[in-house]
C-alpha cells in the first residue's frame, strides 16, 4: 500500500484549525471580545466558513467548551418566576446538573481542566459567568441595574463554584452528604443577595 | 568508597514512617477520629515515640498538612470581638492570607494538591473545615449551637473555598481585580449569615 504524504487540509483539519484559534480567542479576548472575523483571520479561512462549520457565534462559543448543558435551554427556566426566585431556581438547576449521572461527571472533568490549564480556566469562566449566569440576569429586563450586572454575576459564580468544590470534589462532610433541600435552604438565600442585596 | 547497604532505619525514615501513617489515619478517619495510639501501631512504633518527635496530635495533624499558617495563631484574632464580626474577621484574614506572597502561592499549591489527590483533599478539609473554622466557631463559647457547628463550618468553607477558585485560581472578572473592600462588603454578611443566620 502507498503511504500518503502531504495529503492536503481536509474539513476534519479545518474545523480544528478554527476550533484552535476560537479557543485561544475566547480564552484572551472573552466572549464579547472576540469576534468571528477575527477568528477566521487567525486561522487562515474566510470567516463565511466559520459559520458554514459552527453556526453562531455563541455555537463555536459553545464548541469549544463543550459544556454538558446547554445554556438556551437552561436560561428560560432560570428566568420564569422573575427576579424573586432567581437564586433558588439557579441553585436548583445547579445541584441537579451536578448531581445527574451524566453531566455531573461531564462538569467535574469540565471543572479539572479549568484547574490545569489556563486557556480551560478562561473558558469555563466565560461559559458559567457570562453565558449562563450573567445571561439570565439581563434577561430579567432591568430588574438588576447593568452596571453590576458583571460583578454580581462572578459572586454568585464564587458561591456556586465553592458549594461544587466543596460538596462534590473535595467531599467536606456533613456538607457532601447533606440533603438537597437542606443545601438549597442554606445557600439560596446567599445567592439571592448577590442578584439583588446591597453589596456595599 | 564502600557503598551501604542494608542499613538500619534512621531517625529521619522513622520520622517519615509515622507522617505517612498519620497522613493516612486523618484522611481516613478525620482529625477527631484518629488516634495517636493507632497511628502508632500502624507505623509500628510506641506511641511515646509519636509525641517524641511531633508533641501533640495537633501538631502531628499539622505536620501532615503543612499550612502556610498556623491556625493558633488564627484563632484568638478571628474571635476576639465576638461572634457578631466573626464573618468579616474570617474573611480579612483570608484575603489577607491569600494576597501574601509567600502564603498565597503556598495555599494555592494546596488547593491544587488537594484537587489532584483524595488524600491531600481529606487533610484540607480537615484542617480547614475543623481545625480553623470549627474551632474558632468553638471557641465563641456556645454562642453558636454546637449541633450546628459543622454543617455551618462546612457552608462557610464552601464560600472561601469558591472565593479562592474564582479570585485567585480561575480568575473571574471583574471579581479577581476588584478591591479587597469591595469584596468584603459583598461577601461578609454572606458568611455571617452561614455562622448566626437561620439555616432553614
Amino acid at each position: 500500500m502507498a503511504r500518503r504524504t502531504g495529503r492536503r487540509p481536509g474539513k476534519q483539519d479545518t474545523r480544528e484549525v478554527i476550533l484552535a484559534a476560537a479557543r485561544e480567542a475566547f480564552a484572551d479576548r472573552g466572549y464579547d471580545g472576540a469576534s468571528i472575523r477575527a477568528i477566521a483571520t487567525s486561522a487562515g479561512v474566510d470567516p463565511a466558513l466559520v459559520h458554514h462549520y459552527f453556526g453562531t457565534k455563541e455555537q463555536l462559543f459553545l464548541a469549544t467548551v463543550q459544556p454538558p448543558v446547554d445554556p438556551a435551554e437552561l436560561i428560560p427556566k432560570l428566568v420564569a418566576g422573575g427576579v424573586d426566585g432567581l437564586g433558588r431556581r439557579l441553585l436548583e438547576t445547579f445541584l441537579s446538573v451536578w448531581e445527574h449521572p451524566v453531566t455531573g461527571p461531564a462538569f467535574e472533568a469540565l471543572l479539572r481542566r479549568a484547574f490545569a490549564n489556563r486557556v480551560s480556566a478562561r473558558l469555563v469562566r466565560e461559559f458559567f459567568a457570562v453565558q449562563v449566569i450573567r445571561r439570565a440576569m439581563q434577561s430579567l429586563g432591568g430588574a438588576i441595574d447593568p452596571a453590576e450586572v458583571p460583578l454580581r454575576a462572578t459572586l454568585a459564580a464564587s458561591q456556586l463554584f465553592g458549594l461544587a468544590v466543596t460538596r462534590y470534589v473535595l467531599r467536606f462532610e456533613p456538607l457532601a452528604s447533606a440533603p438537597r433541600e437542606t443545601v438549597v435552604a442554606a445557600v439560596a438565600p446567599n445567592l439571592q443577595r448577590y442578584f439583588t442585596g446591597e453589596l456595599s
